[in-house]
């Protein structure tokens, strides 16, 4: 049986953005797949008495370098959102209708672009022809999905993930469960491989 | 000339002990030296407008499962001290009041002895009697050390180094300083093996 680590990520955390460019990678070197959640950050960090790491101004110039670092060391392109922080509401219920409809790894193609367009191309997330255009690109129905967002069992769906993200001790994007294992953050990756390794 | 490293810490942090585990044998593979500097934690918060990560209940819980992990991989004792959130005013300037006399390495030695009494061996480093003891443990002169922390020379010193942490952008600790470039973390040392690297 294929072992499966929860990745629950926000698409308006950049540091999502990074582990979203690594993930599928490393758990597939342990013969383990990853099942892509998204989540509404701003709900875990109230439930969890935390904040964004954005709000301590030294911190905020600080991550902005941290972030270029990562991006070098894994060759991915990024450029902080021109919009940030994200509502990425709609783009999450999307990713949901995408699962529902199309299955795990749909939703997983989904969210890889719309993180790639929230975090490598500034584009606007928020915006449903914006969502649409990703959709199709990623070779399901854009217009049908974006449409699913106001559905009440796609926003259930969505609320339910995050519900069950904060009873499993999340606090902060992203964070990957392995069995009752919880890993915080994309530097936490090779934690979570070799969680997976043993 | 051999580049230094600002080792910028908290003896109240448990990051910072597993920081000050690994970071003279880090810097050391590159030619460079760490200079060991304490500041007050809760100062460099109150101005960064950040707060102590155990603030949030979840978040605590984690991190001391992320501790016990990073303690395994370095193959270091690690005890969350029984005192915690601890005071280290006295025990830092004691450090302070050893770098003038004594100098850097004196001081650096002196900050690894009340690391590992605090995050090893569970000791009270606010008890006059202990630091003491551990500094004579360090081959320093102990009592001299900690009367010395009531001198206003050595209480402006540490109050001088929190405001160049705080000037050179610092929010948590540990921090690292290369040139100009902030390292945030125990699990940055990696990067500035890289930034000495280069």
């Amino acid at each position: 049986m294929t072992r499966t680590v929860d990745f629950f990520f926000d698409l308006s955390s950049p540091y999502s953005y990074l582990a979203a460019t690594q993930v599928d990678a490393a758990v597939a070197r342990h013969g383990a797949t990853a099942r892509w959640r998204p989540v509404v950050l701003a709900a875990i960090f109230k439930a969890a008495d935390n904040r964004m790491p954005a709000q301590s101004p030294p911190k905020a110039r600080y991550m902005l370098a941290d972030l270029a670092r990562w991006a070098a060391r894994y060759g991915v392109p990024f450029a902080l959102n021109s919009r940030f922080p994200l509502n990425a509401m709609t783009a999450h219920r999307m990713i949901c209708a995408a699962r529902t409809r199309h299955g795990d790894a749909a939703a997983a193609r989904l969210a890889r672009a719309l993180f790639d367009a929230a975090w490598a191309a500034d584009r606007d997330i928020t915006d449903a022809a914006v969502l649409t255009g990703l959709g199709d690109g990623a070779g399901l129905p854009g217009a049908a999905l974006v449409a699913a967002t106001q559905e009440q069992a796609v926003k259930d769906a969505l609320r339910a993930d995050t519900d069950e993200a904060i009873a499993r001790g999340m606090f902060g994007a992203p964070t990957f469960v392995v069995g009752d294992e919880l890993f915080f953050g994309n530097d936490r990756i090779d934690f979570v491989e070799a969680a997976l390794a043993r």
